[in-house]
C-alpha cells in the first residue's frame, strides 16, 4: 500500500506519546546474550514433550474460548507458592495474565489510572513507570540510597508527601540486584496505609534466586498488599509470557473488572500447566544459576570491579566513567550485556558457565585496556 | 489465608469500578452452547498435530523472550489478507495481539485515553465501550436505526457534534448481524476527518462470514483507518486469542509505543502460524457455517420469528415481549443462546447442523407455547 511520506507524527496520537520510542532491549544477534535476564537453560526435553502433549489436547477444543478464570492454572500456581514459601495460598488468592507486565497493567487500571499516582524507588524495573504512563497514572520517582538500597526514612517521607495510590517495591530489585528486607516492606506498607490507604505491589519476579525468602507470609492480614511473580525467570519460560500475583481474594475479584475477557489463551494455560509439573527440575537450574551468579560477583570483584549485592539472576557492576562506551566494548568482544541507564553501571545476566566465562574474559580485557590507557 | 469479611469495596479501587461486574457471557454447562459465536468445528486433526509440532519447536527456546515484533506471524497474516481480499497488504501494515480486545485496547491507549472520546453505534460489540472505560476514554453512544442499520445522516450529525477521537464501525455488526456498506464507512471516515481528524476502527471480526467483501481496499490513501480482525471465528481458534489489524505502517509504529513488550508469546505465535498453514480447510468450514446461518434465518422466519439480516456466524431473532424470559425457556430446553440486552431480541450462533436442529426444535416449541398462552 502506498501512502506517500505520511509518518507517525501525522497521526492523531496522544500528545504524551509524541517523540517517544518503543520500550525494549536491543535484540542483537551476538554469540553471548546476557542482556535480558533470561534463563540460559532450555527446558528439558521431557518437559518440551509434555508441553506438546498438553497443547495438542488443548488444540482439540481451540474453537472454544479458554477458561476465562483459568481455575486449574491458578490452583497449580497456588500450590507452587504454598510449597515453596510454606505459606498457605489458595486459587482464590491468585490471578494470572500474559506476563507480569499485564498483571501490573491490570492492577494499575484497577487502583491507579487518571487522577491517581504511583511511586517506585528508582532505579528499578522501568516498566512500572511505563505502564503507569500507559494507564494514565501519574508516576512519582521515589529515592534510593547511594548503595541502591531503599532509604526507609526518605521513602516514608516521599509516601507521606505524595500520598500515592500505588507503591511499587521490587525485590530483588532490577537492575541493581538486592533484595529488600521484609521489615522495610512492612514499614512501607504501614506508611502507605497511613497516607491514603494505598495498594503496595511487591514485584518478586526474581525471588527464586534470592538468599532471602518470599514475602508471601506478609499477605496475612494485609489486604492492600500484592505480590507479583513470573514464570519468565525461575521457570525458564520467558517466551511463555505468564505472570501472576498472590493477594487477598478481593484483589483478585477487583482486577476482573478490568481484565480483558478470555485474556489468557488455552494454549498459554496448557503450557504453563505442563511447566508446573516439572517444577523440581526447573528449580534445580535455579540452584545452578545462583552458584554462577555468586561466581560472577566474586570474579568481578577479583577483577577490580565494584558489584552491588545480588539476590537475582543478574549482577550490576561498575563503575565506568562512560558506561555506554563500556557496554559497546563488551559487545565488540561478542557479549551483550545491558545498559539500563544507571550512570556508571552495567548489568549482566548469569548465563551458562561457558557464557559467563566469555563475559569474564571480556571484562578482564576491558579492565586491562582501561589500566593501560590511564 | 484468613482476612475476615474484607471485600472488594474495602479496597482503594477506582470509583468508576465500584458496583460493576466483570464482563462475560454466563459459561453454563448445557448440551448445546450457541451463545458466544464460537466456531462449532474443532480444528482438523492434521492441524492439531501441526500445532503440537510447531509448539514443540517453540518450547525448545521458551527460555528466551519471543520475537517482540512477531515478524513471521505478521508476514503470514498479511499474505492471508492479500490473498482473500485481493488488496496488497504487507507485514508493515499488520499488527497482532492477544485477541482483538487487546488490539482495540492498544489502539485506544494510543488514540483515545483520558481527555479523549470514542463513539460506537449501538447496539454493537459491547467490549468497545468497556475497553474505552478501561483506558479512560469517554464513551459516546451513537445512534442506530430501528432496523439496526446505521442511519448515515444521524451518525454524521453525532460525529460532527461530539468530535470523537475514535470512531468504531463493526461490520458485520455484533449482535445484530448486518454488514455495513462500504459507502457508509467511507462517509463516516470523511465525517470523522472533517470533525477532528479521528481514527476510524472498522471491526471486521466476522467478515469471513459476510456476503460482502472486506473493506481492506479502503485503506489505500486513508492513514487514519484501521481494519481489525480475529482468528477466533473464521479460523475456529477462540481459545488462541489472536487478534490483528491492518492499517498504514505509521499506525503499526504508533501502537508499539503502548504495547507491553513481548506481549505475544512464542507459543501463541507458533500456534497461529500453524493455523495459517491450514487456511483453506478452515475457510471450508466457514462455507458450511454460512449455509447453516442462512438456514437458521430461513427456518426462524418460517417459524414466525423476525430476523435481522445476517452477514455473520450468528443470527439475531425476536421479537419477544420479555427476551430474558424467552432466553431462559430456550435454556430449559438445553440450548444456550445469548441475551445481549437488546430489548425484544436474542442472538443465536450458527452451530453444527445437529446443534442448529436442537435450537430450531426448541424455538418452535417456544412459539407454540406462546401461541397457546395468548
Amino acid at each position: 500500500m502506498s501512502f506517500g511520506s505520511f509518518g507517525i507524527d501525522d497521526l492523531p496520537l496522544r500528545d504524551e506519546l509524541r517523540g517517544k520510542s518503543p520500550y525494549g532491549a536491543p535484540q542483537l544477534d551476538v554469540p553471548v546474550r546476557l542482556n535480558t535476564n533470561e534463563n540460559p537453560y532450555p527446558l528439558p526435553e521431557p518437559l518440551v514433550e509434555r508441553i506438546a502433549e498438553r497443547v495438542r489436547e488443548a488444540a482439540r477444543t481451540l474453537n472454544r474460548y479458554p477458561d476465562r478464570d483459568a481455575v486449574e492454572l491458578r490452583t497449580r500456581l497456588a500450590e507452587y507458592l504454598t510449597r515453596t514459601s510454606g505459606h498457605p495460598v489458595g486459587a482464590g488468592n491468585v490471578w494470572a495474565a500474559n506476563g507480569s507486565n499485564e498483571v501490573i497493567q491490570q492492577l494499575l487500571q484497577t487502583f491507579g489510572g487518571p487522577g491517581r499516582s504511583a511511586i517506585g524507588f528508582e532505579p528499578s524495573y522501568s516498566m512500572h513507570a511505563l505502564i503507569a504512563r500507559g494507564t494514565g497514572t501519574e508516576w512519582i520517582t521515589g529515592p534510593r540510597d547511594e548503595d541502591f538500597t531503599i532509604d526507609l526514612a526518605a521513602a516514608e517521607k516521599a509516601i507521606a508527601e505524595h500520598r500515592p495510590d500505588v507503591v511499587f517495591v521490587t525485590t530483588p530489585n532490577n537492575p541493581t540486584g538486592g533484595a529488600v528486607p521484609s521489615e522495610t516492606v512492612l514499614a512501607l506498607y504501614e506508611a502507605a496505609q497511613a497516607a491514603k490507604p494505598s495498594m503496595v505491589i511487591v514485584d518478586e519476579a526474581y525471588i527464586e534466586f534470592s538468599h532471602k525468602g518470599s514475602l508471601l507470609p506478609l499477605l496475612d492480614g494485609r489486604p492492600n498488599l500484592v505480590i507479583s511473580r513470573t514464570m519468565s525467570k525461575a521457570f525458564g519460560a520467558a517466551g511463555l509470557r505468564l505472570g501472576y500475583f498472590a493477594a487477598h481474594p478481593a484483589v483478585v475479584d477487583a482486577v476482573q473488572l478490568v481484565r480483558l475477557p478470555y485474556h489468557l489463551s488455552s494454549i498459554t494455560q496448557a503450557t504453563a500447566l505442563a511447566a508446573l509439573e516439572h517444577t523440581d527440575t526447573l528449580l534445580g537450574y535455579v540452584e545452578q544459576l545462583k552458584s554462577e551468579r555468586d561466581r560472577l560477583v566474586a570474579e568481578l570483584r577479583a577483577a577490580g570491579y565494584e558489584v552491588t549485592e545480588s539476590d537475582a539472576n543478574f549482577v550490576q557492576f561498575g563503575r565506568f566513567a562512560d558506561s555506554h562506551a563500556a557496554w559497546r566494548k563488551i559487545l565488540d568482544r561478542g557479549v551483550l550485556v545491558r545498559d539500563n541507564g544507571v550512570p556508571g553501571w552495567l548489568r549482566v545476566t548469569a548465563g551458562t558457565p561457558a557464557e559467563n566465562d566469555a563475559f569474564l574474559d571480556a571484562i578482564r580485557e576491558l579492565k586491562k585496556e582501561q589500566e593501560q590507557s590511564t
